[in-house]
């Protein structure tokens, strides 16, 4: 053991102490990613990207029984194209790669890297919708996107990442803004059932909403370190694609019409909020239902005889019930409780000599640390409720640590003493002045996150300029 | 009836008038894919991109069983690392395409858009292979990849197109032949039993090689108007890459040793071969085993009573049991029975108040045309029996045409009759000189498609100089 040993997790820097570090040293201890050769860019290995593909199946899955179709649509946007939609325009142009060579010759237009497919969707209805019979047209894609971003850190902002975005169009409003709200509550879904996130839902304000929707609708999150995330949107974009694409449609009466929008999207980005949710000092913690591996077993003393039989045996017994794995290599059981803690694997089934005899073995928790001893008859049972229990109880921390972090304010020093004594929400109302919203930004480092659908009145008068309220809006620093 | 209506499917081009043109008319017609906005790139369609996902999960599920891992490694290549292997730079240079740009900022060192991701594996593997215990390591990616072409189709060469690449490292040859020989039978399975595409499998010759492999195995297929089409590839990279990239671990003995690797990819090219193998006068055929939709029920009459009921009531029984839709539009049964057809859905079902009396149904297959009534009671053995009926044949008949595609040439006046008289594949005998293999694509336009495992000794002289033959070569035009 004197030597040293590559598969040893090495130590990570407390959260406390910083906890951009901590996140890093996690993604990388956890080998769920490395870094690209290309500035801001990561490459996904394969314990992150098996989380990845269980959200994803979650994800298609819902799509899919909600009548959306997958496609795909190509990952170059020429330039003039990519300008048909003003605003649109403006909100990517700076942050978009640009291919100027094909082989040997310089390219006549320039190409855009798609940093999101609005315009090709646009550009593809207006061609092939033409009747009502041709409504709703329910279009997702999978798919990598490009966005030049300065400063990046895996995950969270990456200058590439992987989404899927969902695009849409329909006859009127309502039922473009019912499939707005429907695409959101997917997304809740996943992230409070599967990623045991706890979420406030609500809309993006005019300054925060996307680049030629007429209204963004959001989920927020809130990290460990008390800030933020934006965990996916949905956007309804109203006529102004369709006008500008001349998207429309015979209705029934024979009449044209233009079809009205949406687009919704969720990204890799949400493992980064998995990671700063639930993650401790020892490392990842995953929730069971989107954990790769939801227990795994560490044979111990496994040179002694029978052991290790008795342990592939248990495996197979249980590979049906959960996913499970065994680590059967020559390495110490201390080390391998080290890396899969680090893993945050929910479950470690330990079992040696002694336990065989007894017929039990031992369950240690990841969420918890707690142990205990399950005979082997009744583990069939008590398994899947343990990770049951552990789902559940992520949950109920992540959603204690929010309430304990979500704080009211009725002026700016409060707002300001909040956000240097702890972070977290700040729940303050506001007058609908995009002044105001500025004001606080520059002030105090916090955007607004949302407007919650679920409205409270903490106060009367705007927590900037002190006029009369309009509406609650959630506020904090964010990532 | 009299009005035109858009979802009324349009005549196509004959086959035997203009292969090429028919083709067009078949993707376009059935609805598979439109063309990007970019030159030379597609939009895949639901239908075209539901056979991909078809494909892909088959794939994807054998790739998992023979322990391989999925990652993502990114999209943008360094210049200077594409460099660092000398054979596998210029073989790929001339078809890239180059961001040079980030933003506003002109970047200091211009990207590749990845054309293959061979050297983004190799140096992550230098980094991350310490000791024999890390291998084998087994990666795939399912991802887009950009080769600028001069001449594009939908599916079968286009600027953009999707694949899974696999990129593996082993501690020995041994090793690495084994996984190269592995993964071309995997492919082999699915174009054989899955698309029911019969292939010949074998090496390519060195001039045909992967740039920078040692050697490349290969699956050939022959489409229906007696042009080759290489239909997967499987790359043993012998220690070259390794040695490019510094890839080695510690063996057992504390030796330093280089890993051999290997490369592998099926990309979306595998659906035009899929068209051009079953496809007829009246658009596609899929064969069930692949296809999204298994069958396909059209009432007939469907105004009158009890119809519509029972045929969504047929629709619930069938839908656990095979891939099942129904199309209770108001169309003409006749124009639901063109549309479908086009498509390439493998059986019919039509019902109409008559077969309701007799409690029947009618199934007519789209390979045959042929039509068969079935009692409903007897639907759930027919069914799927007539569907592996289905599968079984388009194999059958591609194989015999295939057979009768494949001529022996003996000397290169033969050789020349044969391309010009019917196409196929041409076995011959080759002396092994490159200089023949280079002197037949430029005399006749056909090239090597592979030295197959099987061989025969149909001559003992080369087909090109008469001297001492080596070995046999499938030669053909090629896609």
């Amino acid at each position: 053991m004197g030597k040293k040993n590559k598969d040893f997790v090495e130590k990570i820097t407390a959260m406390e102490d910083d906890f951009a570090q901590w996140y890093t040293d996690v993604v990388k201890q956890a080998q769920m990613v490395d870094y690209g050769a290309v500035r801001g860019t990561m490459i996904i290995k394969p314990y992150g990207f098996a989380i990845w593909e269980n959200i994803k199946n979650e994800l298609d899955r819902r799509f899919k029984e909600t009548g959306h179709q997958n496609v795909y649509f190509p990952l170059f946007i020429p330039e003039s194209l990519l300008q048909k939609e003003k605003d649109h325009i403006e909100g990517f142009a700076p942050e978009v790669a640009w291919v100027t060579h094909g082989g040997d010759e310089e390219l006549a237009e320039r190409l855009v890297v798609r940093p999101t497919s609005e315009v090709l969707f646009g550009e593809y209805y207006a061609k092939n919708i033409h009747s009502y019979r041709d409504l709703p047209m329910l279009y997702n894609q999978w798919a990598n996107v490009v966005r030049w971003e300065k400063t990046t850190r895996p995950f969270l902002r990456t200058s590439e990442f992987l989404w899927q975005e969902g695009h849409t169009c329909h006859a009127d409003q309502q039922d473009a803004e019912e499939e707005t709200k429907r695409m959101l509550e997917i997304y809740a879904e996943i992230c409070e059932k599967y990623l045991a996130i706890p979420l406030i839902k609500g809309r993006k304000t005019e300054k925060e909403k996307f680049a030629g929707a007429d209204y963004t609708l959001t989920i927020e999150s809130l990290m460990h370190d008390g800030k933020a995330l934006q965990s996916g949107t949905s956007h309804y974009l109203g006529t102004g694609f369709a006008d500008a694409f001349n998207i429309n449609y015979s209705d029934k009466d024979g009449e044209t019409k233009l079809v009205h929008t949406t687009s919704w999207g969720m990204s890799t980005r949400i493992i980064g909020g998995l990671i700063m949710m639930h993650g401790d000092n020892r490392g990842l913690v995953v929730p069971p239902k989107i954990a790769p591996i939801q227990a795994m077993i560490v044979p111990i003393a496994q040179h002694k005889e029978g052991v290790l039989d008795k342990a592939y045996e248990l495996r197979d017994q249980l590979k049906d019930l959960i996913r499970v794995d065994i680590d059967a290599s020559d390495k110490m059981p201390g080390w391998k409780f080290n890396e899969y803690e680090m893993k945050g694997i929910p479950v470690r089934i330990e079992m040696g000599p002694k336990d065989m005899e007894k017929e039990q073995v031992v369950l240690a928790r990841r969420d918890t640390g707690e142990k205990e001893f399950v005979a082997l008859t009744d583990l069939h049972t008590r398994l899947p409720k343990l990770l049951e229990e552990i789902q559940q109880n992520l949950f109920d921390k992540a959603l204690v640590h929010r309430e304990e972090m979500t704080t009211v304010a009725k002026n700016l020093e409060e707002f300001q003493k909040v956000l240097d004594e702890k972070g977290g929400f700040i729940k303050a109302m506001w007058c609908g002045d995009q002044a105001c919203e500025e004001k606080i930004k520059e002030d105090c480092q916090a955007t607004s996150r949302c407007i919650p659908f679920e409205q409270e009145e903490v106060s009367d008068s705007c927590v900037c300029c002190g006029k009369k309220a309009k509406e609650l809006v959630y506020w904090a620093k964010a990532y």
